[in-house]
């Protein structure tokens, strides 16, 4: 029957089309897998600044852990190669994750060296993707939001572990960040659930900011530099 | 306070850009609600094919469900047009559902039409989208397979009803398409949960398909022209 | 203190105003429970329309059902006077289920009497509620339709007992109502998530009578008034 | 046929009731955003009085929230024109949850200049609503007492930024403040969950302002001027 075998035929090129497209999703999947390894240890590098000797070094520790960002960008550039140019959002779920992680790393290493906040663009230069849809591999904007609102869980922890190496100083200029970017966070208009609760985690650590700076103040161990 | 001024500003930025992204959100929802109107009656359309009267005068109502063609194309170019190219599968979601109603319809039409199975090719081309993703709006595989699942459904609808309108060789022909359809499918390597469950529905409606089929040949009721 | 004293004088006036909420409420589902004892009264009696020899008996059945229709009137012409004209949706779930289950009752009175589908106008004056926002207590679209949508679970049982009972023919007439039942549904764009389950309730129902139609046609127990 | 175009004219009648309402749904919803868009404005000029020198310009910083008080009604008074008088409950999830949020924008207004709580009728004219249900578009006894508990969360951070800040007072008026509160919510015979739910958050923030209370007064910085 003639039908039947077209109809097999139409078939098998269906199949191959998604063996392709499976086989596709494998090697992005181990592409993602290298490029978290890295991720991963820059995270672990970073953690030492929750330690005693780590608050005093943090210039070297962020070098350190910038020392990776070579590698960061060579695996965003093979992941970047893999996918299709118009199908950047099809695998997005893909690197989703590992791209927040990134974008918190990013920021929290600008943070440290300069307290200021790390914008989009500073992300997506450090990590070596790219800013515009047209542009190619990019660093989606509710991805880098994502991001920013991890590195408020990391500086509530550091403020505590600052105190406890004797600096007094940092946690009010913790909350002070702390706050603006919380102002800043209010003028979206969030309909991503994630980030939503994400948002309310941001509020938890200001108040926990806070609540260290109020026990420095109570102590009469404020920072004379602090008016 | 000069940074503080800044991350307002760069907020403010965010801010727009998300409030752009939610009206775009909104045009494609309004756009995709007209389809889905359209859709609709033509679904409501074809559904006299299971009428006593129907079942007779299947061309004439094909042809009338094929004039609403030109209206879905209408709207698939105006949803194309606001659809950014390289962001097909950011906003899939939305039309996702309408397109697999769109291709089961389509598909139902080329068989009720020719007994063939409409490719993906044909159900492109039907209802005016592209079928490569260089050519920007397309009719995603997974779509097309998940329309093609309906159609088993309502084949077998049909099969029961006509019999009822003393057609007892239909349910042979549509035996044969089901099981050969459904061998397409079994060489498919179904990652998609959906599609695999939906194949499942594909099963067991071949079977009652084939129930009727053994009906009629149990009863002598099955006509010589079939060999 | 004086704060202390309005704060708790201002606390004491909310306290009433949401026990006064609480007795109304309290008052509402008693009268609901009233109105609901008269439903299941009507309902078990146009059970035994399922019955041998009720099949033969469905006009005194529906007079009898009828009969309970002053009750269900009062009932609601006593909820109406409880509950304030503006605030009809603020207790709506207390009275949707019943409603619901009323504007089933009804058209299937109306189904098993003329053969005709009940309009929500009908379906109003049985039951004594107005049909516009303006006359107060009202039928509510989405209710009087969950309503129909009961009717076709009935009608299919109805459909099997039928042919048991010898009526060979009113499963063609059942099939030929619910398919424009179905294809009114399809009119409809439900929003409405229980509507949409129940919608797909319909056209189960409606492939069920259809293999009753199915059953005689193959055996040759259709009847000849039927073409 | 007769009966079948009737139905579907019937059903074309209910398509276009509730292409209406979703269309009234889509209204309010873009109203909705426009209101939560100028509370959320509000909110976040409310924020600076959690710093160091907000703390010492709350009458200015209200002024400049307050001045946002015409914009809000402007948007109650739009919302309202859009929603039926009698259907207030059938659409009041959409605008919930900003009118929640805006009687605690209010209520910490009221708070902040004079340190009393604002009644119910305070907040409805603040942002221009009714009280009564015979005067339309209304603040629900339940969203208001919704709001006030959102209060008890922003005061408890409060007190810690005002110790911070070296006023020694605030905690003290603040914990009497909540505690009337409490005792003002005990009152109430609170049935819905939500409610009670986030009058657990209210002792839980009067236990944490107690504390502080505590903390001072352990280290001998009770200030006299409090009896």
């Amino acid at each position: 029957m003639d039908s039947s075998n077209n109809l097999s035929d139409v078939f098998l090129q269906y199949s191959a089309y998604m063996e392709d497209e499976q086989s596709l999703r494998e090697e992005i999947r181990s592409q993602v897998r290298e490029l978290e390894q890295t991720a991963r240890e820059m995270t672990t590098l970073l953690q030492s600044v929750h330690q005693q000797d780590g608050i005093q070094n943090i210039p070297a520790i962020c070098e350190k852990a910038k020392g990776l960002y070579p590698t960061i960008k060579e695996h965003y550039a093979a992941l970047s190669k893999k996918v299709p140019k118009d199908q950047y959002y099809r695998f997005h779920d893909h690197w989703r994750f590992v791209t927040q992680r990134m974008a918190f790393v990013a920021a929290l290493l600008v943070y440290l060296e300069t307290e200021q906040l790390a914008t989009q663009q500073m992300v997506a230069d450090a990590i070596g993707v790219a800013l515009n849809k047209e542009d190619g591999f990019i660093l989606d904007l509710e991805d880098y939001l994502a991001g920013l609102l991890m590195l408020s869980s990391e500086l509530s922890r550091f403020v505590v572990n600052s105190v406890t190496a004797g600096d007094y100083l940092r946690p009010f200029r913790v909350a002070q960040f702390l706050s603006e970017l919380s102002a800043g966070f209010r003028l979206l208009n969030l309909k991503n659930d994630n980030l939503r609760k994400r948002f309310d985690g941001l509020k938890y650590d200001l108040k926990k900011v806070e609540e260290v700076v109020y026990d420095l103040s109570i102590r009469g161990l404020k920072p004379k530099q602090e008016t």
